[in-house]
């Protein structure tokens, strides 16, 4: 009805970590990401986790900052041989690690041996032309260059870190869920009917199992809440079709 | 010295589902999977999560079975419209998907209205050449094809379908760990000669905060379990010369 197209904004996080992918770490980074930048209408479209090696960060870091419009890494940038990724941001740039002298001044203010201010100093080095990213912990410097953020990979320190960066979104995308205590498949053919329709908006079923039986929540997200709330009350009439109640109803 | 090579098999796992990426889920399909496979000697080099749409399953499962030896997915095969898997993984083989008899069958005997049996036998398409998963649960049909293994999203039904997948693996990576209240920066050039001279072994630095104060966790990760002992010792006197006390050694 001569809607502007709305602007989607687009990103890609970059979990970097050997120890996620060895199954030591439970990763909650990327769920932490997706749920705040979501809320600036920044809608993550990828994650990877990928190891502690040059050929892996460089690789992905130049083909997602090119797919996407915001690229979020977390992991690598401490003191310790196997921090390496403010190296490959750079290199991935194609610039050189220069010294901060805003960091490099904090780092010295803490005196220690000179081993371990060697060991400290590493955290100073950022890639030429990158931006701070504020770290209210006190904790290893977060960084942002061009349109790729690079932060933590300790998840309280990741969360401070992001909490203070500033995006720009499109529409923020908001949700309507319902959950029933029916199969998947006695609604499919109805959702699909919906989703034909509705083609604004995402319909996705994703069934569980509990102490009260099989059943599925339905979960409808977009960025037109009378749109949002349309769909919902179709869905909560399929279910009522198909025998059963609509429960726990929740907007976000 | 003489010694052999070793065979590194490798894996990818892809997570679809776009409850994943927008932060309403939080995964734990991956860090389940690379534990399991890590006991058969498969090594999670690479992970990511991926929209239900076409392309990206599409492309990502053709990029990385090329360049794997194993990839596991989970995701997107149930009854539903946004359950896609299936047919995007024959469509990146090439084949067409069939109808098996023996899931089929079985679908057919629980009775259900037209409507939902013909939603149901969606679960019942495979693409070609494809060999069955076993299922305890009942759920969804998992299946394989070449080096990719498709299975539920659901993780109780994941786990059910990996249990049973038997793979050719190289050898198994053991791990040992120790903890110390101490900053990276104090053991990070110890660390870093050691890494240098135990070039088999992969040693990562992971530091956390806690209610008792600031420290780290230092992980030796190989195949050879008499140099990881030798690793854990020297790390170990490393945190004592820094005056720290080793804690929490755990060999895995």
């Amino acid at each position: 009805m001569g809607t502007m197209p709305e602007r989607v904004v687009t990103a890609c996080v970059l979990i970097i970590g050997n120890e996620i992918l060895s199954g030591r770490t439970q990763d909650t980074n990327l769920n932490h990401i997706a749920n705040v930048v979501g809320e600036s209408g920044v809608r993550v479209r990828e994650a990877r986790v990928i190891p502690d090696t040059e050929d892996a960060i460089v690789g992905a870091v130049n083909e997602v900052r090119a797919k996407y419009d915001y690229v979020f890494t977390t992991g690598g940038i401490g003191p310790t041989h196997d921090d390496i990724t403010a190296d490959c941001i750079a290199k991935a740039f194609g610039v050189p690690l220069v010294i901060d002298e805003t960091i490099a001044e904090r780092i010295r203010g803490r005196p220690s041996p000179p081993e371990v201010m060697a060991s400290r100093m590493r955290m100073a080095r950022i890639p030429e032309g990158a931006e701070l990213v504020e770290n209210a912990t006190g904790g290893p410097q977060g960084f942002s260059i061009g349109n790729v953020y690079v932060m933590a990979g300790i998840p309280s320190v990741m969360r401070a870190m992001i909490s203070t960066v500033r995006l720009e979104g499109g529409a923020v995308v908001q949700s309507r869920s319902v959950t029933a205590y029916l199969g998947e498949s006695q609604v499919a053919t109805g959702l699909e009917g919906i989703q034909d329709r509705y083609a604004d908006v995402d319909i996705g079923s994703y069934p569980f199992m509990d102490a009260d039986g099989y059943g599925t929540t339905l979960v409808i997200r977009g960025t037109d809440a009378g749109t949002l709330d349309r769909v919902l009350d179709e869905i909560k009439q399929l279910i009522v079709d198909a025998g059963e109640t609509p429960r726990n109803v929740v907007a976000e």
